[in-house]
């Protein structure tokens, strides 16, 4: 990676001193005595590090009293992933290990015993097992203390993702030039890979090209299925921009001119889409902006076929907190961050889904997606 | 996927059965009531599921009891993903659970409470911690319990990975197309990554092109550094063949004639390896292959810049055991498979490293690499 990349790969340091003192601030009023932080999301949210070792142990850790500073465990032999993170700019005690030193004595070393801790959702169990004897006690998991932090975006996290939903709008806006009759799914799935880092992402997080019958699955991926003149076709794409901000949009296309039928349920979910954006704002609860979709559904006699929640969280994550969903009512607050995409799934025949990323403001939320919602229609031949 | 990579994906179903049947005859022996495994290496190997789920669980139960049947818990969104794998075949209860429903519930309900169970090393502490609360018993780790099973390869996974040594070798053999002076190492490495595809691999799992300086550091993966005339480049590449199986060799290239001195210490480094690859056979340690490299690099002064490991095991994970270091007594059997990789790195001049995946025989051991070990001198100009 070259300099310039490397420090366009993470905030300034000031941001993640304030993450780190926040994060210090939540652990010690959950009652804990630490945070374990093994790489991923939340290590990526913490010091801006992208390192992904596996089998051996590198752990941030955070000490909930004020007065100590976080330090971080690292095999010796990855000491250079540290490299673009703000661990160095931090000042941050670093303490490397070789093979044959046992790293979570280490780490139990850097805390009072039994330590009371909170992990990393992602940290493998091949390192939570170990932890939990090093250090007397199993520990929690540290979604509750990170959540608050995590969840609630920063005016730097909310441009990222505004410029991960243009990219991704761009990439939408070009879908004429791939999605045609005669192409299969594959196919049309490499040149939207290819066009997600065109338009500016790091890479292609997922594609999904949902054809026909296949666009009834809410998971399938791709295929070798041939896309034909009349089919309804789900397109859900996205990938992270620089610093690791996430976009994630479903435009549904028809090749050709749709069934009266089909136009007419995709216009309800337009509906139920625009209904459930409308509701938000700062205070409602996440499964009253679900329940918003799911009732203009309903009343057309839709539900049944509606199989999944309304929407992610999204940032460093593609899927993170906050989940709007049936039962959770948790208040909304300005900064969060979320999907919502409703769809409607007729099994074996056809199914379509509208996907926006929306940011809660102080009175409603700003849409980080802005292409047409209704069923975009594309050339037949 | 078409219907025909989905066949290539797996072995046949009865290699699953038995592997099912003496994972549960193990978790017995262990004196555990269960193992529970997610998606991971552990998922693919026991019933050939590439299903790569992460917050919601899906979950393979394995009952020490021989009257039991193992089942799987899945998310209903989630249960085409587990199409191409051997759980219909098999004909494993399959457990769907939809956003409302606790899924580790629906795990504890099929077990004995408190249940000791073994956990797969890559579940997440996202399910580690929450299963700990339904079990009302912290999990152990399945490595000890699945080691025996996945260390030891049979027939059909030794010739898997003959396929994913002969497809390395070939990328090996073309690097004079690639490997030239005034290219940067990313652009080799992007040319490499397809080349590993060309040859057969399903991905190019990992890159590394450390040239001149960076030969020095063994983590190092690629950089914008332009290859020069009179470098020593270390190229370290792999991947997996279909179902899973793992490729990994490192060859050390020199741009134009080396110097003496780099001549001569790559001569010892490739004693060494042969030293170890030669010290193979059932009944002896792991730790002493890792010796034999040691001993002859020591005996020319270079025990001090061969700062890691001999080796790995490899198989469906690039990383699994037996691991070939200091400390490590397990004694090497028939049919395991593990990567002989000695370096040596001068911090900031050069680097060289030498690696073949060896499969334990009888008297002795299988190379699946076979290209040349010494330094291969490539065109300055």
């Amino acid at each position: 990676m070259s300099a310039q990349s490397e420090s366009a790969a993470r905030f300034p340091t000031a941001v993640y001193a304030g993450r780190l003192r926040r994060a210090a601030e939540l652990t010690a009023a959950s009652g804990l005595d630490a945070l374990l932080i093994t790489p991923g999301p939340d290590l990526k949210y913490l010091v801006g590090s992208g390192a992904a070792s596996f089998e051996r142990l590198t752990c941030l850790v955070i000490p909930a009293d004020p007065s100590a500073t976080p330090a971080v465990v690292v095999p010796t032999l990855e000491l250079a992933g540290l490299a673009g993170s703000a661990v160095a700019d931090l000042g941050l005690p670093v303490h490397d290990w070789v093979d044959g030193v046992d790293p979570y004595g280490v780490v139990g070393s850097l805390l009072p015993k039994p330590g009371r801790t909170a992990v990393a959702e992602a940290m493998p169990a091949l390192h939570v097992i170990p932890l939990t004897t090093a250090l007397g006690a199993p520990p929690v998991l540290a979604t509750g203390v990170l959540r608050e932090l995590r969840m609630v975006k920063d005016e730097a996290e909310v441009e990222a993702l505004r410029r991960a939903g243009a990219a991704i709008d761009r990439v939408h806006a070009r879908m004429a030039e791939w999605l045609k009759p005669g192409r299969t799914e594959a196919q049309v799935a490499d040149d939207i890979a290819a066009a997600i880092v065109e338009e500016g992402h790091t890479g292609a997080e997922f594609v999904i090209v949902g054809s026909g019958p296949h666009g009834a699955d809410p998971h399938h991926e791709v295929s070798d299925r041939v896309i034909e003149a009349g089919d309804v076709v789900v397109i859900d794409i996205g990938g992270p921009v620089a610093p690791g901000y996430n976009s994630d949009s479903t435009r549904t296309y028809s090749i050709g001119e749709p069934s009266e039928e089909v136009a007419a349920k995709v216009a309800v979910l337009e509906r139920a889409q625009r209904a459930a954006v409308e509701a938000v704002r700062p205070g409602v609860t996440a499964e009253s902006v679900d329940a918003a979709a799911r009732d203009v559904l309903a009343a057309e006699g839709l539900a049944e076929v509606f199989v999944h929640r309304t929407g992610h969280g999204i940032g460093l994550s593609v899927h993170e907190e906050p989940y709007i969903v049936a039962g959770n009512r948790i208040e909304l607050a300005e900064g969060m961050a979320f999907s919502i995409e409703p769809g409607i799934y007729f099994r074996g025949v056809w199914g379509a889904r509208i996907e926006d990323i929306v940011v809660v403001t102080a009175d409603g939320c700003e849409a980080m997606n802005t292409r047409p919602h209704g069923l975009t229609v594309l050339p037949a031949s």
